[in-house]
Formats: structure tokens, C-alpha cells, sequence
């Protein structure tokens, strides 16, 4: 058996640069459990050595391969380390083998494609070697998870309207001319339509006032046909958001942001009325991917509201252990690390990278960037806040985006009406 | 300049044995700064080696030697490093000096007292070396605080009355004969003397029903001389909490125990009417010795509704970087060593070890538990969630127990009363 060090210069390999320790062993590890310990092979362990090339990398290399191999069962094991950048070799010329070239090297299980490397070395020419590429992680299909869901609403409700004679409610308030706000209401109301779901849709111009709100909540209120009422944020400046979203009544409070569901959430023997749609759908991917929660370390980051605060109530809810990364964080890399499971709401492109990534954790990516890409019909292209590209090589499962989060969120809204409507009418 | 690493078998240095490396470097860096860098001194560094004396600890120790001399602006720094066992020194010819024994060794700052330590190594015999003892962290002294509140609150009350005439009341259920309980609410009485706040007690038989709690604090609800109620946990059990509870008009829940207002104290942008006493309190003592919350790494042990739970929001509020560590965390000790401040309300006496605290952290200790001890005359003494003996030893403050967060609650709770009073009053 051997380990040998290999520098190479893939994007994914170069977040090692980075790394902690810790980490390094833990990935150390991480590579090792993928390889087969019976057969006699060969592990690469990339390290940008140019980068980091310092008296302590090649002391904690070695460490890393000596532990790795201690841990191993095979009493014959032995570690090597091949170095491309001897320029610090002399350093510990007992502990770290001169520059070997390796010619064949399998890397990870199962994945069928392989691309050639070309690696630097100042002890050789550059060479090229032929590597597998990384097992990839389980790309979690919120869009299938949604049709699923929205199946099952389906039927709920068709049986509903056998049983009582009733099909739940969602009206929506729209104020003003915002064409994403135009958009995400017309998506709404396409959701409902697919369900069995009545919408109701009042459109006020930008400059109506918050009382004209406040008395079309009022009257969706009152109205027993309606079981949920939505006002599409954000509001015009002129209007203050805390004033109408708290004219909503409780039980009809599907977005499941007043603050009495928030305290609900947030409180051990109570239950919420409504869970917020956002994050309620990243738990039930969890959920519908069978990935525990319980005893897990998780990471929030983000703190909004709408969707960080509430995840993290919610993961607590279900026995992990969280922590929350927000804008004022000192070390958002390291804690994040730390997680099995990571959901982020940030808002920022590509900001979770995959040095930031545990292997095997499970990352939900509720962002929804647009970043310019003249390739792209529309001149920009939706990219989430973790960098999907080297994340998906590190993780056990990650979701897309889009296609991840985002279409589980209006499948929550039209769970959460149908429990309304159910609560309302005492449906079992 | 030297770094002497010496192991010696003092309970406080053996915590090291468990240490990550990440946390072996703070360490290393803690202790190098409490060392006058100007000066030709010595620091000693602890390590167990028998316990952890491998190839890769020694590789570690220089690491973190090279590291803190890296970031030293003495240009002629040298890391020596002093082993006590020596079987595997071969390995590190080059950086790693023979064993030399130190006889003046000089640890931490301004602590008078020293105390003899016996080292054992393999390349010379048991021998006996004298070191400073550590310095011992800040004591947060709760009652000295909890006075100063009292005093702070006692002189606007008497401002309250000058200025329109009213005092605020206190009014507090308590149902049952439970001894606790009935020493708690004679504590909040006499401390609702000390400041000038008119308490309205009433006590209710173990047997009575819970109309009648309720009719009581309908009643105190509608008392325009009551501005806070307060019904003394637990209840019997045959009463319903959650009811009882939510029948408290959220103006006058001076315990801040409310959904409502435990869902604005989770969310930004949104103020509670009161926050918990309790964490409140702990926050207070943060304040009052000036200890910095933003952007610091907070642990808070223990999630319960009425300390954990609230505390971790209270410090998200304050931008802290927040983790709950409760029943089912898998690997508390290692959370709990990253956290700048600590926030501990468990219930489970000395639970928390001098091994979990990272050196110069904060730690704020709820727990009140009771241990037997056949040298106190009640039989028992009081101690925290918090080890004290080994934990300041490495924090720079800590509370008491008892004096430290207890004394805060009741102070919290008249602090309550007097922001009621006020707001109801529309004073300032």
C-alpha cells in the first residue's frame, strides 16, 4: 500500500491550499475509505505545493499519511509521499521520499469518466498523468421532490372536495409593478391552478395606500373561502411591511412569518401554525432523501427572517446541533466546515466554496443569483451561494440551482394552505 | 527568545492530551502573549507525552513553534523545543533540540504563587520544577451588579413617583406548597421592597383549579396598578401551562415567557415587549464588564424555553456567531472549546471541564445545582454546569456559583416591572 502525494493543478484539487489540518486529514481519510483496502493501490493526495510549500505542509503531510496508514488494518502498509517541489525536501530527509513519478492512479470508485492532468515539478518535466475523476455527490432534484408533493396535494384535495364539498383558498396581494414580484405571483397562481387550488389575486397599483391593503386583507380575512392570504414582498417604501403582514390573521398566515408562529417554532412542546415555505421545503428534502438530522452538526448561514433564522429553528427542532454564520462572522470557512449539513441563504454567488465543505456533507443552496453570462440567451445565468462546481465533488448530496430549493418553496405554500384549509375545517 | 516545551502532570495542563492541533496553536499563541515579548524569556508549553507522544505530535509541536516564531516581530526568535521523551526524536534530527532540563521557568503574567511540579522523562530522572501558577480569570461578581441594578431602579422609581404620582406592581401566583417555590416568590417580595415596586402575592391551595388561576390573573390583567405577572413555575400537575401562561396579557408578561414575544426577540428588525429574566441577565453581565459580544464565537449549553433557548437569540441579536450544544450533540466538549463566550444552563453539576474551555474565554454559568457535602451545614453545597476549580484556570471571567447569574434573574425581573410600568405610563 502507498499513499503518494501528487500535486496537480485542477481547480478542485487547489481549495486544499487553503485548508486546515483538520481537514486535510479528514480528507485524508475521506479518500482512503473510497479506495478498495484489500487491493494493493495507490491514493493521489493533491496539494498545490507551489502555494503552500512551507517547512510545517510537508511535516503535517507526513503526519497525515502516517495516521491514515496507522488507522489502516494492514500491517504491511507503508506510507510514501510524492512531492513535486523538493525545494524544502532537505528539511526532513528521513520522513519524505524523493519525487517518484507515478504512471497509473485510481482515484475514487465508481466514476466512469477520467481527464489527464498535467502536473509541474521542479525535479522533472511537466508530466501528464491520467486520473478518475471524484466520486460526485447525489444531486438532490428538488423539481421532482415538488412534482411529487404537488401530486400528493393533489389528491388531498380532490378527496377534500368529495368529502365537504370544499377546495382550499389562496388569495394574494400584489402592490405595484415589480416584474419578479409579477412573476413569482404568476408562478403562484399557476401552482394553485395544478392543485385544485382557488387563488384569489388582487393587484394595487404602487402608489395605493396601506390602507387599501390593510382593508383587502381584512376582507380575505373574514372570507371563509379563503384559507391562506399572501402579500407578495417586498412592499412599496411607502408602506410599512410590519403593519400589513401582521393585519394577516394567524390562522391564515400561510408564509408563516408573524411572529407568534416564529416564537411557536422557536419553543420546545409548541407547534407553529405555519413553518415559513422556504425553509420548511429544505427540511422536507432532507427528509424525502432520507438524510438524518438528528445529532448533526448543522450550519446556517444567512440569518434572514424569511429563511436562516427559521431553518435553524427547525433543524434545532429535529435534534441538530446549529450554528448560525452570518455577515459579522469571523471565520465563516472554518465553522462551516465543521458541518454535516449546510444550508445557505445568503444571496451571494458562489460564496460557499468546496475548501468550506466537509466530505459527505449534505449542502442546501436556497440562493438564487443571476450572474452575467453572455453565453446565455438572457445575458445572465442563476447560479446559488455555493460554488456547485467544486462543492458537488466534496459533499455526499447538494442541491442544483436552480432546480433545487426553489421549487419546493410554492410546494410549501400550497402544503401549507391545504393544512389550513384542513385546520379550518377540521379535516383529520 | 525560547519556547520550551516541558511536560509536567498538573490536572490543568493534562487537558491537553484531547486537544486538536488548531486548538494547540491558540494555546500556544494564548500563553505567547501573556509573555512580555520584549524580554529574553522562556514559556512553557504542557504536553502529555506520554499519552499522545507520536510521530505526528512532535511534528505538530514544531509546527506550532515555527508558526508563533513566524508571527513574532523579533527577527532573532528561535523555536527550542524541550522533549521529555525522547524515543522518537530521531525522526525530527533537524528541528526538534535533545532534551534539556529548565530550571527557571516562567508561565503566565502577575500570579504570586508558584507551586513544585514533577516531571518524568525517559533520558534523565524524575525531577522537580518550579513553576508560577496560572492566572486566574475575572470573577463576574453577579451580586455586586444585581446591587447596582437594584440601586439603579430603586432611584427611577422614586423619580416614577415625584414626577406622576405611581409605582409600578409586581403581581405573583404561586399554587401549591412547593418549598423552592414559596423561598422564590419571598425573595422576588422582599426584592420588590428594596426598590420601591408594590408586590400583590397571591397563593392558591395545591387543589385548586385552574379557573381559578385564571380568574386571578384575568383579574391582575385588567388591575391597572399591576404592570407585571408573574405565575411561579412549576404548576401542579394537573393544570394546563401553555393555558395558564398565554392568559397573561402580553403588556404586564414581565417573565417575556410569550410566544409573541420569543418570536420578536427571534426576529431582526422586530423589538420584544420584555426578554427573559434570566438571559437577560446574563447578557447584562456581559455588558456591565465590558465584555465584547460582536462578532465573537458563542456557545450556549442547554436549550431550554425559559435560559437556552432565548440566551442564544439574545447573543444572534448582539451579532455573536451563535451554536446550541444540547442532550443530543454528539461531540459537546469540542463545540464548546471553540466558543468565545459560553453561556451554560444544563442542571448537570461540574459538567462543563477546564478541557472545554478555550483559554481566555468568557463563561457565564446558570446552573444551580446542588451536591451533597457532609462538611456544609445544610448537608449541600451549590455549584454550576461550570467545573470553576479547572475552568479559571483557563477563562479570563467567570461567574460564580452562587453570586453570579442567580442574583441577576430577580434584578431582570424588577428591571421588567419598571420598563412595563414605563411604557404603560408613556414615561420616556
Amino acid at each position: 500500500m502507498f499513499v503518494y502525494v501528487v500535486m496537480y493543478r485542477t481547480s478542485t484539487l487547489m481549495r486544499l491550499r487553503l485548508l486546515e489540518q483538520n481537514f486535510l486529514y479528514e480528507h485524508l481519510r475521506h479518500y482512503y475509505k473510497t479506495l478498495n483496502p484489500n487491493s494493493n493501490f495507490r491514493a493521489i493526495i493533491g496539494l498545490r505545493l507551489q502555494s503552500i510549500c512551507k517547512l510545517h505542509t510537508m511535516a503535517l503531510i507526513d503526519t497525515a499519511a502516517t495516521m491514515i496508514f496507522t488507522s489502516s488494518s494492514s500491517s504491511s502498509s507503508t506510507a510514501r509521499l510524492l512531492l513535486f517541489n523538493n525545494t524544502k525536501l532537505h528539511k526532513f530527509p528521513n520522513t519524505i521520499s524523493n519525487f517518484r513519478r507515478s504512471t497509473s492512479l485510481h482515484f475514487g470508485t465508481s466514476s466512469p469518466t477520467s481527464r489527464t492532468i498535467v502536473t509541474h515539478c521542479s525535479s522533472s518535466p511537466a508530466s501528464a498523468i491520467q486520473v478518475n475523476n471524484e466520486t460526485l455527490a447525489t444531486v438532490i432534484d428538488g423539481k421532482r421532490v415538488a412534482k411529487d408533493i404537488r401530486e400528493e396535494i393533489a389528491v388531498e384535495i380532490s378527496r377534500m372536495k368529495e368529502e365537504i364539498g370544499i377546495v382550499p383558498g389562496l388569495a394574494v396581494i400584489l402592490v405595484g409593478d415589480r416584474k419578479d414580484s409579477a412573476t413569482y405571483v404568476r408562478n403562484k397562481k399557476k401552482a394553485c391552478d395544478s392543485v385544485g387550488i382557488n387563488s384569489y389575486e388582487v393587484r394595487l397599483a404602487e402608489d395605493s395606500t396601506e390602507e387599501e391593503v390593510l382593508n383587502h386583507i381584512s376582507k380575505f380575512n373574514d372570507d371563509p373561502s379563503v384559507h391562506g392570504i399572501l402579500v407578495q414582498l417586498p412592499l412599496p417604501s411607502h408602506m410599512n411591511e410590519q403593519n400589513v403582514l401582521n393585519a394577516v390573521c394567524i390562522e391564515k398566515d400561510v408564509d408563516g412569518f408573524h411572529p407568534l408562529n416564529i416564537g411557536r417554532l422557536a419553543m420546545r412542546g409548541r407547534e407553529p401554525l405555519f413553518v415559513p415555505c422556504t425553509p420548511k421545503g429544505c427540511i422536507e428534502l432532507l427528509h424525502r432523501y432520507d438524510i438524518p438530522i438528528k445529532g448533526k452538526r448543522a450550519v446556517v448561514i444567512g440569518r434572514s427572517n424569511i429563511v436562516g433564522m427559521p431553518a435553524a429553528l427547525l433543524l434545532q427542532r429535529e435534534d441538530a446541533t446549529v450554528s448560525i454564520v452570518h455577515s459579522r462572522t469571523k471565520n465563516p470557512e472554518e465553522i462551516t466546515r465543521q458541518a454535516d449539513i449546510i444550508i445557505s441563504a445568503v444571496g451571494q454567488p458562489n460564496m460557499v466554496r468546496g475548501s468550506w465543505v466537509k466530505p459527505g456533507a449534505v449542502l442546501i443552496d436556497v440562493g438564487i443569483n443571476p450572474v452575467e453570462d453572455p453565453e446565455c440567451a438572457r445575458g445572465y445565468r442563476l447560479v446559488g451561494d455555493i460554488c456547485y462546481e467544486e462543492a458537488s465533488k466534496v459533499a455526499s448530496a447538494i442541491t442544483p440551482v436552480p432546480g433545487g430549493v426553489g421549487p419546493m418553496t410554492i410546494a410549501m405554500l400550497l402544503s401549507n394552505t391545504l393544512l389550513s384549509a384542513k385546520r379550518i375545517h377540521n379535516l383529520r
